[in-house]
């Protein structure tokens, strides 16, 4: 327990390999998470040639760790395996739908955090990268992702070459709810970004992009409502091309 | 890793609770896990009150879990709070979409198995209902879920009353890919269900449904295609009416 609430993501990476050896470990861990009805409705693309990282960074508007880490592991929501199963044993498949999409981008999250819990706790670092779901198109291209399968999850994996101080979280109040979903006033608000917002780093965001509150920095420089609604279109636009929206 | 390695789902629990301390410690650890732009895009329902349990039971097929567990954990998509604090500090948020959806999922979905490892290391059981996604509104209504918020996960938990013996998994190489995506030729997926199809249990299901492949058990019993239709378009409703489809 001790690691997973001292944990940090890592960014940066020794040029030490991963043996072939400690990584299926890791992943035999990630198979063991939880799946609906044994189903294991998910793949992983391992990458470890440069050249293929080369051509997935841009995808992840080329942050460094794409091609820095010595592993990049795509987690792919999978119903393509299953399906095949089916179609080849006298059985007719429906999982090209929104259920199974949902059911099975659940099933592949649990399966990739317990392959970074396993990694952290045998002293790698790693770091979720959030861009998979904003360009999917051209991972699918990269990595020749058939119908039925999605890729959802990017995670670079190395030996730590960084030890960055933990980052804050909100408090567990503004998390838990007890027994029914209690909405937020504005006093709670306040009360729970309140040290979020007095971080010198924070406020460091707000004066450099000349905003007036760090909710602006969000809003209108990180996470846009225009960069949502366009992302958004392209993504159902991909769930529809990989067979999603039967 | 070893727990990770050994570990099964617990479906029947002893009467003993489970303290507040130990709770709030898992849930602590929980909110460890990496989140998009460190938004934390989720919340947490804990429901203790035997009533409330008897409510959502249906909800959940009124698998027997649901009321025998001391805690039973909703683990939701939440874009609510963030969007509070954004309205709260003159910034106008755009999280009621897809992508904010599939993004607050993973979110979601990092943080409770991040919750259920920590919880098994304690000594804990945990069994996820995969039930959620299939009656949200159920959930939505019960708990009094306000819009931007989306029940995904549920969670039973508590002490094992029970030591099941380990359930069977596809062999790693039916799961991983190496560079690229292999698809699966007939053989390929002879040999990774071969063991799958042996099972004595798996026959029995088999036999029992007068099926001839234990795939035909999948889809014409278990997930069949014209259940994951109308759940798909419950699913859909469900999103659209907590504001996921501007």
């Amino acid at each position: 327990m001790e690691t997973l609430k001292t944990r940090r993501t890592i960014r940066k990476y020794s040029a030490r390999d991963i043996s072939q050896e400690l990584l299926d470990e890791l992943l035999e861990c990630a198979c063991r998470a939880s799946t609906v009805g044994n189903m294991q409705a998910y793949s992983v693309v391992v990458t470890r040639d440069p050249a293929r990282k080369q051509q997935l960074a841009p995808a992840h508007f080329n942050q460094p760790m794409v091609t820095q880490a010595p592993v990049v592991l795509t987690f792919c929501v999978d119903l393509r395996r299953f399906s095949r199963w089916c179609e080849l044993r006298q059985a007719t498949p429906g999982y090209g739908n929104m259920e199974w999409f949902v059911t099975g981008a659940i099933d592949c999250s649990l399966a990739a955090q317990t392959f970074c819990v396993a990694a952290e706790e045998a002293g790698l670092g790693i770091c979720y990268l959030g861009t998979t779901t904003y360009n999917p198109q051209q991972i699918i291209d990269t990595l020749h992702l058939p119908r039925l399968v999605f890729p959802l999850i990017t995670i670079t994996v190395g030996w730590p070459a960084e030890q960055p101080s933990q980052p804050d979280r909100l408090p567990l109040a503004a998390i838990v709810h007890e027994e029914d979903y209690h909405d937020y006033t504005p006093a709670d608000i306040d009360r729970y970004y309140a040290y979020k917002e007095s971080l010198p780093e924070n406020q460091g965001y707000v004066k450099e992009n000349a905003k007036q509150t760090l909710a602006q920095v969000f809003t209108d420089v990180r996470y846009t409502a225009s960069d949502a609604r366009s992302m958004s279109v392209a993504l159902v636009e991909a769930m529809r091309r990989q067979g999603f929206c039967d």
